[in-house]
């Protein structure tokens, strides 16, 4: 993993450039390092979106400066990262299908089906190389003992979250955005996923059948898990969830986490 | 109104004991007076549960240490308020169907129907009486400036929150607690609710259909609203979820709400 620039955001986090082999990304580092190593939060995102947008990068500087280290990278085939002609295509021609409203599965399929699997490994080596850098491993450095390892959170993208949070033990906790169509074979995941889990759901989102969403929410294996919907389309997040989303990974990758009791 | 008792809770809140007339209740103040009056919440729960519960006393007590005021009644034929014994056959009457699985629509309508039609008036009149008091009034006392009235919430008790919500103008942000299923009225009154909403729904409630606390959320007038689902029976709402509603009102009750964006 190499360092290509590092600048002090106006709050004091620390925004870094890296690449790490071909996959390029962005490490956030909150300004005051506690006694403790700042758990890291894995944020992704899809949807053609380089995670130098400016909304991702506005979510990921709120997450460094409540307390996380946050990375985002473009995976094989996400953001910036080259595509072939025919990738291009087959995204076009399912967007043109949802705006169309037409059935989309078979394409949906075909494009974010193969996505998912490719940009899987990149996220994992990711996690690998950041975990062994010395201000984000075990307190004292590599070599520490395993159960002080830094905690790991996952961020943004539904279909990818569902396939790390179902095959990466170090993932502690899970927020899903905006995002209730995945592949078949995230469908299939869902229900082993069992880390704590917060899926937000666009009530009205174009790309996102509603009841996929409320389907999925109920798969996951997870016992503590919650849905959070707002009305409006998928872009219309608001701006609390941000917040929201912060206070559940306080919860669970936080020492002081909140007791586990009702109300 | 009449002030009964009072003693200081160890978070510095004031708990008051009341009558007016024939309606018990219990007022929570916060310690620090700010330089506006708290707002104003109104916290309500049906369901046999009397005002005293422990349950509602610790979401009355964590909203008033939050800097609100915060109410709570036994409105007529709720709580600790005399029923007729029909009232208390139809009631076990209705337990008995919704443990049996059976159907209970008709049984539903006919005890809780009525019972918010009762209760909302002895609300009303409650709200009355505290807007007069001098410590929740406008700032200076009554005759202050009208546009600088007490912003007043509703919390608690989905079917009587919608009939408030829908016909008093007062009430700007209402918390809907774990209940989808209500009266034919309220369904009907759903669509002109139009004030900020955050309707909570227990995934595995046992007495309220999740697919109509859902038709319910959808039914709603209000531009914003956010609906929180978590896993779990009727009484299994996290500690969290009381976290969460009070900061819904600070956005919404207090001056400085954070900006109206997305993510």
């Amino acid at each position: 993993m190499e360092f290509t620039s590092a600048h002090r955001l106006d709050d004091g986090v620390l925004e870094r450039e890296f690449t790490l082999g071909e996959i390029p990304g962005t490490l956030w580092t909150p300004q005051t390092p506690g006694s403790s190593p700042a758990p890291l939060i894995l944020m992704a995102h899809n949807n053609g979106l380089p995670k130098s947008d400016a909304r991702l990068k506005g979510r990921a500087r709120y997450c460094a400066a409540a307390g996380y280290a946050v990375a985002s990278i473009d995976a094989a085939g996400c953001g910036d990262r080259p595509r072939s002609a025919a990738d291009d295509r087959a995204r076009a021609e399912m967007r043109r299908a949802v705006q169309a409203g037409e059935p989309v599965d078979d394409i949906f399929e075909s494009v974010v089906g193969p996505l998912v699997a490719k940009a899987a490994p990149d996220w994992l080596t990711t996690l690998d190389a950041l975990l062994a850098l010395p201000e984000l491993g075990e307190p004292g450095g590599p070599g520490g003992p395993a159960e002080l390892g830094v905690p790991v959170g996952y961020s943004g993208w539904t279909a990818l979250g569902i396939r790390l949070a179902a095959t990466e033990p170090r993932i502690k906790a899970a927020g899903l955005f905006a995002g209730g169509f995945v592949p078949r074979a995230q469908r299939d995941e869902a229900r082993q996923v069992t880390i704590p889990l917060l899926l937000l759901l666009q009530w009205d989102d174009e790309g996102n059948p509603r009841d996929r969403a409320l389907d999925l929410f109920d798969a996951f294996g997870s016992e503590e898990k919650t849905l959070h919907a707002n009305l409006g389309g998928h872009t219309g997040t608001p701006w609390f969830e941000a917040e929201d989303g912060t206070r559940f990974f306080d919860r669970h990758l936080k020492p002081a986490g909140a007791a586990d009791s009702t109300i």
